[in-house]
């Protein structure tokens, strides 16, 4: 900066400049971004234009008077173009006198320009992302205060604009992750259910059942998701257990039993260090534990059961028996209730238990 | 800003803010806020505090003179604890003076503090991050215009610090749910490699002979870690398919090969919306095609099969030629070579072959 600045100019910048860069949505920021342009030089309207450095283009929507359409200039091309390809600003002091000026955006909004600032948005690396024009300066043409001023909101601008940018990407790619990951996770549930039970959905339906119960037994709302996960990838570790065990229909032999057993570990390593599902994993872990310690694969008992699991023991249960079995029909709802009190304290935890209670059969009837 | 401020701080402001909005390694914008602090208001040292709200202190690793040592005050304590607790600057003229003010520090660095300047770091919402201090002006107190000047620097700071710390949380979160999905996908294709083969580790193996072979056809080295991961997963389909047909002896049915001949459509189907398995999932949906057309699921022929499906066929064959199977003993390099010849133009794309053939059998012993 070589000419001299007043000092409200250079306040409106720090202002201005710490607006932006506490802005990150970019749609908010790229209009923030315009009315900081006509703010900080004193201007009617601003334009800005991103590069598309692929097509070797410059491209805006957002232009003040031409709201919703996109204009897109060739780089070299114009007053806009020109900046962007030599990095420079240009100050316009009669723009229907400049050869470079194309009225078309005037004759299609009706507006006229008369004075032009045009400046590149460069990052501290020296990357150029766009740039800004400030047209029609309130008072007679733009200085070169204000040519200092509207480069130096540029660099502001930039930073502000490639953190905008950055973040939203990052997020958006971190989104898609989990999204893809969680439909991984729902195709192997469904191969699995396929693979073992004559009736499909178990596990999407034992799973619903399961955040039923958690609801009435009073689960912290923002662990309703985990636990039904956790419930949804029960059996995940069942993918090393072989058909003719899995699906053996008598009673499996010790040996056999050791294999069948592996699956609540295996599903553990399989869903570890996965922090979204570290809830989840739990459940997977202990989901085959019993309220009085005669579960596995830990024997744990009482409260060292994570209450997901304790839950979902309960949810388990009772699709099983309201389900046809290979070996036996489907028990009634009666039946059902009279075995859950029966194993209340033993197989299962009461509260869990209570809960089912506590749910009308009308609503079961629902769920089942 | 109510007190007159030299043209030449506010430049200093602007520049070092811009600065800081640049710069998403915390690390480093720790270092970049501390300098910015002496040269704002012309002090010889500062410090920064940062608030750990849940304990109720304030920490920092980076006072100038504490190098390495962990300081830690509670809020309300001290200067530094006053101003995060009431969010208000101290302008302290005679820190020996000043009740307030703990000797500590000086004591185990031999500095002498005399004046300071303490100022919330708080953010355009009005949260308070932590403080940042100066430390002795070069020349008399601190001034109001120091104040006025640290005050709008802290908030650049702020708002950096908070970006920076945004950013750095959501890029470890995205890279730790990159590692747990490739854990949750080696985990699965090693069960299945157990349950199918004899040979444990075969999709491993595949694996790393594909890219042994690609490296050879002189595959981009940005596609490498794809045709990787595609070759790992190519069954990850079988999970939906039973073992009485998956690990039969003799050959199958027609109704079995229907069901067998999913697991390239299912496998695809579970990796599907995944970014960064994009490619290997084309792998995974086209590793059962062969070159003359007479493969599945789309009976693709030439060109139209991924080039990483090509030359994975050829790593497979080989990999089940020479590993012994339950109804054949392995077949030695020789004969594996014949065969790759022979099937050259019809099973396998020539340039996959011939990638192979330009391999020294030696190194092939390595990787088999």
């Amino acid at each position: 900066m070589t000419v001299g600045m007043a000092q409200d100019s250079l306040r409106t910048l720090i202002e201005v400049g710490q607006a932006l860069a506490a802005e990150r949505d970019l749609d908010r920021l790229l209009d923030l971004i315009l009315r900081g342009v006509t703010r900080v030089v004193q201007a009617d309207r601003s334009s800005l234009f991103l590069l598309d450095e692929a097509r070797g283009e410059l491209w805006t929507k957002i232009a003040q008077g031409l709201e919703g359409q996109e204009i897109r200039i060739p780089v070299g091309a114009g007053i806009a173009g020109e900046v962007a390809a030599t990095g420079r600003l240009l100050n316009i002091a009669e723009a229907y006198k400049d050869s470079r000026f194309s009225r078309s955006a005037d004759q299609s909004t009706g507006y006229r320009t008369r004075t032009i600032l045009c400046v590149p948005l460069q990052t501290a690396a020296g990357r150029t992302l766009g740039v800004v024009q400030a047209l029609n300066k309130f008072d007679g043409p733009f200085t070169r205060e204000d040519e200092e001023l509207l480069l130096a909101f540029a660099g502001q601008a930039a930073v502000a604009l490639e953190n905008a940018t950055l973040f939203t990407n990052l997020e958006t790619a971190h989104r898609e992750l989990q999204e893809s990951y969680q439909t991984t996770l729902d195709a192997m549930v469904a191969a699995l259910d396929a693979r073992e039970h004559e009736t499909q959905n178990h596990s999407q339906r034992v799973a619903r059942l399961t955040l039923h119960l958690a609801r009435h037994v009073g689960v912290p709302v923002e662990h309703e998701m985990e636990i039904f996960r956790g419930a949804l990838l029960h059996d995940v570790g069942k993918i090393g257990v072989p058909d003719a065990i899995l699906l053996k229909p008598g009673p499996l032999t010790p040996e056999e039993l050791v294999v069948m057993r592996t699956h609540p570990d295996l599903g553990y390593q399989m869903l570890k260090g996965i922090k979204f599902l570290s809830m989840a994993r739990e459940i997977v872990w202990s989901h085959q534990e019993k309220y009085d310690g005669t579960g596995y694969p830990r024997s744990l008992r009482g409260e060292e059961i994570p209450l997901g699991a304790r839950i979902f023991a309960v949810a388990d249960t009772l699709d099983a028996m309201t389900h046809d079995r290979p070996y036996r029909k489907a028990l009634s709802y009666a039946a059902a209730r009279a075995e859950m009190i029966k194993c209340s304290g033993t197989q299962f935890d009461p509260k869990a238990v209570e809960a089912f209670l506590s749910i009308p059969e009308e609503e079961w009837a629902q769920l089942l």
